[in-house]
């Protein structure tokens, strides 16, 4: 019974975040508005205000992608777990809190790209991410949660892999004194890399 | 064959559940809009604006946080159980329901935060919630849905915890007629109090 | 291996429903909109103002009924199927669907309640839901993909059911000829008294 | 312990999926607005502003169909694994970001019917949806992710299936070189094609 109640746990938190963060995904995509019907008059007109719209795509698939990557360094995390307990539940609503954020801040981003204080409303946005997600990897192992058959080294990798990815996203974060846009093409190629050559060694993570 | 149509049937329910959860979460922070662009034209006015949002963002936070009590409430009660009937699904259908109209209530007391009529909405919402759930477990109960190694003592702690939360958000509702803001505080911190140290002892609830 | 690859095709099959119903439920209530803040100065126009919203509150809470109907009648098919095919896969999509224009039809009433136009356009909603489920187990029979353990009664209490149901609408439909109100009333107790009464005897449905 | 991480890697992949694929489809039946109360003043008025909104519903009955198609592509391709990887992952997530596009493309070309670029738009998100998938394939396939029993012709049916889908698809596209309601109309009949009468014989798909 023990561990059924628990897989159950597991299971449900998943279930939750899955639903959470494809609704995020959508909505993100969503606010990229299709241009008015009246100020279009051509083929060219509707090509022009399309290309108008790229910088907000671009934002946009920055967001997707980031939501990309704490949902893979998430389902990670939860792959090593053989239980849930209560307050890793609550860890994860908190971490869910800053999924259902990332439309709001990546809209006013959008609105605002220019001005360093949505740029740190984003930043805040992923810190909020990466912390939960770090505490609730410490509580993990401090209440016992992980696989016993968990290879040793994953703790480490794992904690360093967020350590190194906050020092980024802050450098990241800093550049906006420079320029806004230094600071988002930053963060885009922070992410990418996350998504294409993940520092976490493959066989910690797929097997 | 019985177990695994029945078990199917709980995992239905958790399922639409987590799903309506998504939702309603992602759709309360939703109602947070960024400033108009035409307002705005420097950082400072920006920081301004996001400040002006702020009791909006503790209005959201505690529905956020009145979700993620009721979600872990009734995945608890869920992972009692061995099966689910029909009645058993209309029941939780009606819980549903009021989660639905969470992202209505709170809009409503967002926007009309000083009207005792909107909180007074936003505390039937709560009951609903709070009776709905009660009514489950009545039901399980006499259906002969729970499982049979359940610690015995999980009936009376869960019934005495729903008639102490009542009765603690009855009170937060009465405080409204001295100020919706003391009655909107007191809930918070029932939330927060159910969010961080839960009556229920965590034995029952992870294991 | 067969059952397995089966088995997950009626798993998503039931995920993708739970999303589109979840979904679907939480629009249906947002259509209920929060009273615009200019026109509300006291807590008496507040008041006035949401018990004008309780006819739409009222349509909205049939349309979750009628969700909740169909979503109670879906799985209980699902319940009892061994595995899916792709025909079984789109017949479920049509179904689906059917759900996802819900809202449309319950704005559309909601908007028009005294048309006609409307009624009809929320009736033919329901008949595609009624005929897609009638399909789709008329399908699941003849390529033997029912249990082989499913009491053979269940076939014509499923049929017999579904005609009753589409008798039951058509007459109400057909009331709206006097009145639209008394259309929706009409289906607003058929609806509940699925809820209630189930005719399908209840050890089928859930052992 | 290998295959069970593996597995719920599979199951949260799916899970994510439908829940995405469940949103985009709401969402662009939401697109199909309800006319605005002032322009109604009978019922042959409501009649014909519904009647109006027909090439609308034809659009968003396409792109339903569109989700369909793709739904069950990815979850017979799905089937046909034994674990994912954590490049998968990605490649569904670039899947995904296709499927979240799918409500915008929807809009604009229900928006600007008669323009090119529009058409064009919407080939291109259905283009990345078929790229995506068949990369999938692909490096499923060299990962050896593939389930070892699964019938070897399997393989080539799937990637003939993708290229001929793609070739139909730009024939479609080119079509709307004469008119976009020739490429509207060409591309709807292929996906009816594919939800009726599947290329992929039966007994590859569901067993």
């Amino acid at each position: 019974m023990y561990n059924r109640i628990a897989g159950q746990n597991l299971e449900r938190i998943a279930a939750l975040s899955d639903g959470l963060f494809a609704i995020a995904m959508t909505l993100i995509v969503l606010e990229i508005r299709v241009p008015p019907e009246a100020s279009i008059h051509s083929d060219a007109d509707l090509w022009r205000a399309l290309l108008a719209l790229s910088p907000r795509i671009v934002m946009y698939l920055m967001s997707f992608l980031t939501l990309g990557v704490f949902w893979v360094a998430q389902q990670t995390q939860l792959n090593y777990l053989t239980r849930a307990d209560r307050d890793f539940a609550w860890i994860h609503i908190a971490f869910l809190a800053g999924v259902a954020t990332m439309p709001f801040s990546t809209t006013l981003l959008g609105e605002f790209i220019t001005y360093r204080t949505a740029m740190m409303v984003y930043w805040a946005n992923i810190v909020l991410l990466c912390m939960t997600l770090y505490w609730s990897w410490r509580h993990a192992r401090s209440a016992g949660l992980i696989k016993p058959d968990a290879p040793p080294q994953v703790d480490q990798v794992i904690e360093r892999q967020i350590i190194v990815a906050q020092a980024l996203y802050a450098f990241g974060m800093l550049l906006c004194l420079a320029s806004t846009f230094l600071s988002i093409g930053f963060i885009f190629l922070v992410q990418i890399y996350y998504a294409v050559a993940p520092r976490l060694p493959r066989r910690f993570v797929s097997n």
